[in-house]
């Protein structure tokens, strides 16, 4: 199946303080349906681990309106438009009731578990090119670099139990988590995430130590997590002020 | 409705890393189904936020089997066997193709949102009587004290955007979460929990900083979650070797 749909209702815990779907939370419904779009035409990480692989998340893009409230009904579309011998673009369009609240591109690769190195998807996978859409794909992440322009935030984490996911190495989304945790609350409360752009540079293992820097400008914020002073993450943050 | 079942699917990112359903997740989903199961019988959240209330937990127990793997189904019936003047218990349990997994009992309280101050339950939810069944209870998690047996680790966090739910307080599953990530990914390889009692003594807000200490002695482990000195949550969990 080129084109493939989940429904999910927003629970309690996937709300921010403000009761509405947390950008985490949607994140995670999107590498949900991908799993499941990936199971469905057997391109999954259980059929990569038998041979010793894995995808990784090299990059997204989010474009976000408002987000869906606690119990609303919401459908994720997935579909892959575009594949290379290297990585593979999946993109996701969030919807409530048929009216779009996220379009979200992401960006894979396939690595091998004990190298970490990529491989050829063509060769491994070669039946994802009968999945290759010919729609037109989103808007791809932007490579970011450092930013110097205005005031710095720092916050230090220790990759604990928790952050680490079944390919052992910081969960994806848990670099967006602690990307927003630079936010306060009164922030979040006036203003509105309304683009990302990510970029996964490197993975971080369990014990090891991060600092997350902030440094906002107007409605643009940078964000870069460093372990041993070396960049495994980037985003840029836009906001837009609340009425 | 006296019993309310709902039925779960393990998502990626619910999953631990040994690719097992993690406990706050598990967690997660009990409260969802809580107050799926309140908003069937008009005792839920959104009720009580009307009158400037809201449900708080007070304490929990947690008697854990094998959890389930990424994709398994599982169901969560709940129900409120006891119900006095100020608090309800309510238990679940969580089973796969009817073997359960998980039996886990919940105390709760109305607090006024403004003086943070527990209610009487009856004189605001006279309804929530007729939903209290006549089952027998499982069992009440035990209060905890001080324990100052085996050797302290210690971990240090401050309370961020993403810690906090509608209260605006810490989000009862992210004390659970954070006193988990004080063990160590060996550990978790090698033991499985099996049992928890917890204590929500007092509420955290947001930009407070805690103090998370572990002391293990055996197979019994003792946490204890302070801010500024003062203890703001307690629990004992009981792991077993794995062979």
């Amino acid at each position: 199946m080129i084109r493939y749909t989940h429904n999910y209702r927003v629970r309690y815990n996937e709300t921010d303080f403000l009761g509405r779907l947390s950008i985490p939370a949607l994140g995670d419904c999107l590498l949900d349906v991908a799993g499941l779009h990936a199971l469905d035409i057997s391109t999954g990480i259980d059929t990569l681990q038998q041979q010793g692989l894995t995808w990784v998340i090299a990059g997204m893009k989010f474009k976000l309106g408002t987000m869906p409230t606690i119990n609303s009904r919401f459908d994720v579309a997935t579909c892959v438009p575009v594949c290379t011998r290297i990585t593979t673009q999946r993109d996701f369009v969030a919807s409530v009731g048929g009216v779009t609240f996220a379009e979200v591109s992401s960006e894979w690769l396939i690595i091998n578990m004990s190298t970490r190195r990529p491989v050829f998807i063509n060769e491994v996978l070669p039946q994802l090119e009968n999945a290759c859409g010919d729609g037109t794909p989103l808007d791809r992440y932007k490579h970011l670099r450092h930013s110097s322009v205005g005031e710095e935030f720092v916050m230090n984490r220790t990759i604990g139990y928790s952050d680490v996911d079944v390919n052992r190495h910081l969960y994806s989304m848990r670099y967006l988590q602690m990307a927003l945790d630079t936010f306060d609350t009164n922030f979040m409360t006036h203003n509105r995430i309304c683009e990302i752009d990510v970029n996964f540079v490197s993975e971080v293992f369990w014990g090891q130590s991060v600092e997350i820097i902030r440094r906002s400008s107007d409605n643009i914020h940078n964000i870069e997590m460093q372990h041993n002073g070396k960049v495994v993450f980037r985003a840029e943050f836009v906001s837009t002020q609340l009425e």
